[in-house]
């Protein structure tokens, strides 16, 4: 890892998380009567060890299902902010550094595709995305994981905060 | 890419889509009480894109479920045809190119599967399928996809078409 | 193609399939209400161009859920026995046999695991299995397909049988 | 295989298992109504064939559904832990080596990920994990299958340990 990396996951404080193609592998099972998302209980076990150990963790969705805010709970994610338009990501990230009293800094962003680009440029957050992000969004990262998303790009970006940290395993 | 493949781009007004094997991996869920099928957000997000931008966009199934409508207006294509049978699929082609007054040339039309090569084959449509089409759909094919179905072949092909007329990350 | 393989698939009238393994890929998802299985929509199509050439086709499964049955008779296989166990799956052959006034010999048989064997070793039917079978069925098997349960091996072996017998793509 | 590994199966007469990752690929779909996990037929299979050769069975999850309970069941698995906390785990290990009168050296344990530590350490059982485990657990495992969690692990362990005593396809 480069020394620049090291010193960056240094000052995480805060993890922000779009849902699609990052907590999922960005496929949605539809029927008539709603839609299901396939999450990873490893991603989820490395967001609850991130919970405990005191992150500040949020979320940033397009999707509007109420289901995301359960799976989100579930596993320690508090702050789930859902049918969230391109146009308002940034305004919602604004949001959340002034409501946490953030640095821009502290905070990591994982986004995977074109909708996250607006507040990727926008801030100086700490940029990563799933391997199999879309390229537009590989070019700006600072971190492409080497798990997709849905597969453990989430409890990859975790472990590496943590373990930079020295939290990782501290507690179980 | 190929010339001819270029100037038939430029050409295209309209996106018409089989939806098995094409916006899906081709299986099917099957329940008592319904049958589910899994969409990618990321297809989701370039029709999107499309539709903002003016495309005309259409979906032809042979599948029955109301939940196939549901998906495809809420990425916007409102031009939806189901339970639509082999011999069926060229005329509702015929319908749309009437009812939108539409060149032959105009019109991209992408599917997978045996019941496509009839429509495939009636009109001067320009042909495209995923990469794991069946053998007899990529023999006719003009542009075979490097992504599956269900898997970024749409985004593929629609980025394919935007970007040839300029037109793709215009707006977000 | 060995020469004797050919000549077995001329005298097929009747294909006999098991359904988990073969027409899916061994999963099933499990909730409270019940249980959903994957199925392929290529499968599907080329059972039906079986069911209307004329082929006699039924299927032999361990599964309880009537969902089984409501998809064999969507793709057209009329003929469906479910909870089955497998002592009991050379007897309900043979019960085909009887009924339809069939030669083993003109019967196909696809299996995939250990309940299919006594059915496999008790009859003079062409055995065939996915790739991904288990050992045991794959070393009694007469031809094993290249691609996997619930991903396209009953396509292939319907194919293999009407292509063989010059009725694949007759009609649509 | 070691000389260790083979001695060590030859005292095993119990097999407890996590859920999570081991008989499934560690994903949960959430809807708003609840969540499916999908599990292997061929693994079922299995399961069931040592219930019914007298091996002792049992799970021990963290997951909470009673869905896990129904279809540990259907497989012939009564001795169902739900809701278990990672600190918990051990304990319910000890509750079974009570209640079933077993020397640890009797038991094999299969888990995939850091709740699973505590319990492999704190007991002389014989330690399996799935070939796509978490790196944590792969080196405590003195046997790490081939197969990954929900696709064919759990059969491979469970016919390692029936081969081993001669008892694996002795009866249908």
């Amino acid at each position: 890892m480069k020394f620049k990396t090291k010193s960056r996951l240094n000052k995480i404080s805060t993890l922000v998380f779009d849902v699609d193609g990052v907590f999922t592998d960005a496929t949605i099972l539809v029927t008539e009567d709603g839609s299901f998302r396939s999450f990873s209980m490893r991603d989820g076990y490395a967001v609850r060890m991130a919970a405990n150990a005191g992150y500040k963790l949020a979320v940033i969705s397009g999707g509007k299902e109420e289901s995301i805010r359960t799976r989100m709970r579930a596993i320690g994610i508090e702050e789930v902010h859902l049918s969230v338009g391109t146009a308002q990501k940034a305004e919602i990230m604004n949001e959340i550094l002034t409501k946490w009293k953030l640095q821009e800094e502290e905070v990591l962003y994982m986004g995977d595709d074109i909708p996250d680009l607006l507040l990727m440029n926008a801030f100086a957050v700490f940029k990563v995305c799933p391997a199999d992000a879309q390229p537009e969004v590989k070019e700006v990262a600072e971190y492409i994981a080497q798990m997709n998303g849905g597969n453990g790009a989430v409890r990859e970006v975790v472990e590496l905060v943590m373990k930079a940290q020295n939290k990782w395993m501290k507690q179980f």
